[in-house]
């Protein structure tokens, strides 16, 4: 099928691409595998179209290849780390394996991150304590995309919340979700097909809701005013105020933690992205077994219960993701043209093949 | 002014009302404080006109007055809290105290607690930890009022995210808010004023959209199908999943961490109420003074941004509720014209005078 890659290929491909730009193979070989993860599960807005920006932020000096996360305050529960501008992949590895490191030892750990990059998938790092029966957190925060609540600007970041939690039997929980109401790519979307959005999705120059995605998209790229909504709308009508508390409580959690870049200050000239990372132990409430069959329990009830009218099922958070992963697995990840024709721009400027499936 | 109750009047009548139905004097005090904090914060939904309901739980047996919470599990980090069906501000308090000792001597205090009832505003406990420098958390599951996504029956509670942090100036930041778009207690006021609701608010017996209060509010009391939706509303096109997903990790963090009811499960026979409360303290990540100083730059620069077109003030979550708070305590609390009336019933049933301001 024409567009579609295997998932090694592509993997290989990605890396040798980062490799090309000047990191280690260790780090290219985990920006590629975080990269592809995304695509495997669906996220194409985190996948391999991401490769070009990562190139560009290297050339640019915005993200240092093959740095060194630097620990600079440490408890035996807790460490903020300086991620030196580096790749976000390597310092979200870095400070997640700190975290689990912690959370064996004492029970819960937790550890915050500034001056890092775009480190890909929040649910990456969270899903990483799955097999140590422990809960996984992941939050950062990002370009400043989303204005608060009443505002013009766009001050806060479609900082997302990760959470993975183990079950019994099946899936894992995954909860990955951005805090705003929807993605910029989803704006972009709607722009191709000529679409009008959604009312609640968006603000126009004047911070005032509004249908026009082209409008938006270009008041984002000029800093005009307006920009993505937090989960919830416009104003309160939809409780957008939540969304905007729980991006709000990110900031906290990542660069209020770490003393680190709000994301109205990142991606000025360096890299300086803030991320959060917490594990909890299980067995600090008890017997795993017991606790991981008592979710289930719930998962199971939430999913055979009785469905909306017109609703053939109802989800788990990573359900999807999971299950498109094993399909990814068999059959290659299918790609969309302008993905292909960057990455064909790439395989010509590093020298390296892409080779699409039959 | 007719309706005005002074906070320290309404205080001492709750309390009375509460020994006269059996509690001793401590419990009575705290279940008053709380409920009465609610209303001079603004939350009417959560105050004083729950206190014929607390009332008449304690009657049914569903809240069983003057219980000692029970420790059934514990680690120095945390511990698994059994409130055997007693009063859920005893019950809450208790935890939050043992949470603050907990991360007073590790550092971190995590305690999920089951069998609870209803424990007022979560807020209440997560502010606790803001004298001692810590960010203090606090989570509940409720009586089931939300469909899942795409779900037709209430499963899920309207289940609140309490996050309380220090800062170095002016009012810490509280974030207290219900997972759902909207508290039923909405849905009541638009039948009241026979409002259309807003689409995104509420389904039917189908489990599909509606704009009739009456008919959800009616469908809710008979379990006929539909109920509050999630934030984010109907579906996935402004990301209902996502208010979904905050749900069901409430649910883990209280119910399942403590082998404790469901949503679900809640308000059958005697209160099966589940809870979560944690604690950090700050200087696990370096310098209180300094993370706070830093805090208070991030609200600083979010309230004093741009405002949107038609909008005066941008505001940070606890902001309105500690103003309000303020006029309360020097003009008193003024009621609504029911909870005055089942006040005056509650006054003549246990023989204890509402004292109305001048």
């Amino acid at each position: 099928m024409a567009n579609t890659v295997y998932y090694q290929e592509l993997t290989a491909f990605c890396a040798k691409v980062m490799e090309g730009v000047g990191c280690n193979a260790q780090e290219a070989a985990l920006v590629a595998k975080v990269l592809v993860e995304a695509n495997a599960r669906g996220i194409h807005s985190h996948g391999v179209a991401r490769l070009k920006r990562y190139v560009d932020h290297i050339k640019q000096g915005m993200i240092e290849p093959n740095q060194v996360p630097e620990v600079i305050f440490e408890t035996p529960l807790t460490a903020v780390i300086d991620g030196n501008h580096g790749v976000g992949q390597t310092v979200g590895e870095f400070a997640m394996q700190l975290t689990l490191q912690k959370a064996q030892a004492t029970g819960i750990g937790m550890v915050t991150v500034r001056n890092s990059n775009h480190y890909g998938i929040a649910g990456y790092y969270a899903e990483q304590a799955l097999e140590h029966d422990m809960l996984g957190f992941s939050f950062t925060n990002t370009a400043p995309l989303v204005v608060p609540t009443f505002g013009k600007h766009m001050l806060l970041g479609t900082s997302p919340i990760a959470a993975a939690i183990p079950t019994a039997a099946g899936d894992p929980i995954l909860i990955d979700m951005a805090t705003s109401v929807v993605a910029r790519g989803k704006l972009e979307l709607y722009d191709r097909l000529s679409k009008e959005l959604p009312l609640g999705w968006a603000t126009d120059e004047n911070g005032v809701g509004t249908q026009d995605p082209a409008r938006v998209l270009q008041n984002m790229t000029a800093k005009a005013g307006g920009g993505l909504l937090p989960l919830g709308g416009e104003g309160e009508m939809f409780s957008g105020h939540k969304g905007y508390g729980l991006a709000l409580l990110i900031e906290v959690l990542t660069a209020g933690l770490s003393l680190g870049s709000y994301s109205y200050e990142t991606y000025q000239g360096k890299g300086k992205v803030a991320h959060a990372f917490a594990a909890i132990r299980m067995d600090l409430f008890g017997d795993p077994a017991a606790i991981k069959a008592h979710i289930t329990k719930l998962v199971e009830n939430l999913k055979n219960s009785d469905k909306a009218a017109g609703a053939e099922r109802i989800y788990i958070h990573g359900e999807k993701e999971y299950a498109r992963k094993v399909e990814a697995l068999q059959n290659g990840i299918v790609l969309d043209d302008k993905t292909i024709a960057a990455l064909q721009k790439l395989a010509a400027e590093y020298k390296v093949a892409l080779q699409l499936a039959d």
